[in-house]
């Protein structure tokens, strides 16, 4: 892992963008000395980690005592776009315009997505948990059908907090039972595309005794603001 | 309003029995000369309000400084039993027991007892107002088929913390469009004869353009402790 810049800012909090060997990331971190517990942030679909509003969720949440970090999944963000994925997207494009079904394509684009993510994010926690600073536990928080596959299946993940708000592919859905780390799943109840009772039945599925589900009126991206509050105060319970 | 009597507890809370003509009631207050919001506060379908849980509920709330109240129904906790209540909770435990539907029978005790309950609490705001030190605003927690019924109809209550785990009337389901005021409901997934699906379309029914759903895997008596900090913040956004 090799840091290539950083900046300290005006939250306090030191951004340090670093690769991996392919892989592009960045590390937020407060200015503390006490081994930081961590907390992998990944955006719905493999949306890029510089991606605003990540990097506002990654500062707020790492200036309340966590290192975060983010990486570019393959195909997306910095990384070099491949022909496959990106003649999924604009097949998903245009079938949601055209208003038809796009499940078949979603599945098609996404499950590759998550099965090429995975490792990639299971060999940056590997090379982070040995930066100086950083001590663990391991939280995850955001996409879900990344965090069932990693919560599934990575012992080191102890705490999950999943936005339901993204397609989850098949693999995911029959995983969800495996996942048995506490589970905050937040819900926009008018999400558009993204069915609720697909949601419901996910919280339902999940293998965690402790589950939580947090719904909020409104759509995609109308989640309130206290969320982030409730989010931190749920990996405090569980990380700190 | 006469006070009855009056007790300063360990956690500094002053605890107050009051009556109001044949209304018997309690206020717990903080030691605070602020005036103080106000949350009146109803166990389920009509429970005394000395019951040990919503005491402590209470207390926990009072604490975090406000003024809380909450008074016995009629036929309910301290007041004379009616033949009419006592003969419907006998058939409803009876065919509880043999695992025969309830809902006709709930709906023949529990929708009386919000209509006769709402009067009183009505009357206990309008004398509690005046009761020096508490300045409003008002908010509602508990009991989801009494606060429906007040926060549709009386507009000093301007934010409801709702409990999912009890029987909901008609006349109640049809006002819940008419509560707007900011609304937290909280369900426990697995509540031992409480529809989950009842408790979902209570919540998208409500007219409240804040509403939050929050669901924790568990029976009717499991909500998790943080649902109290987390009730008491919502209620610090809307009342303070």
């Amino acid at each position: 892992m090799h840091f290539v810049s950083e900046q300290r800012l005006d939250d306090g909090v030191l951004e340090r963008d670093f690769t991996l060997g392919e892989i592009p990331g960045t590390l937020w971190t407060p200015d503390s000395t006490a081994p930081l517990p961590l907390i992998l942030m990944a955006h719905n679909n493999g949306m890029a980690r510089k991606e605003p509003r990540l990097v506002a969720r990654a500062r707020y949440t790492a200036a309340r005592g966590y290192a975060v970090a983010s990486v570019d999944a393959a195909g997306c963000g910095d990384r070099p776009r491949t022909d496959a994925a990106e003649q999924a997207r604009a097949e998903l494009r245009r079938a949601l315009r055209a208003g038809e079904p796009a499940d078949e394509i979603f599945e098609s684009l996404v499950g590759p997505l998550v099965e090429e993510a995975a490792p990639d994010w299971r060999a940056t926690l590997d090379a982070l948990l040995t930066v100086p600073g950083i001590g663990g536990p391991v939280g995850y928080s955001g996409w879900a059908a990344l965090g069932i596959r990693l919560a599934a299946t990575d012992p080191r993940v102890r705490a999950a907090g999943l936005f339901a708000g993204g397609y989850v592919p098949h693999a995911q859905r029959e995983q969800a039972p495996k996942v048995t780390v506490p589970l905050l799943l937040l819900l926009q109840w008018d999400d558009e595309g993204n069915p609720r009772q697909r949601a419901l039945d996910l919280f339902d599925a999940f293998g965690s005794e402790q589950k939580t589900l947090h719904a909020n009126l409104g759509g995609h991206t109308g989640t309130p603001w206290f969320e982030l509050e409730d989010g931190d105060r749920f990996f405090g319970r569980h990380l700190k």
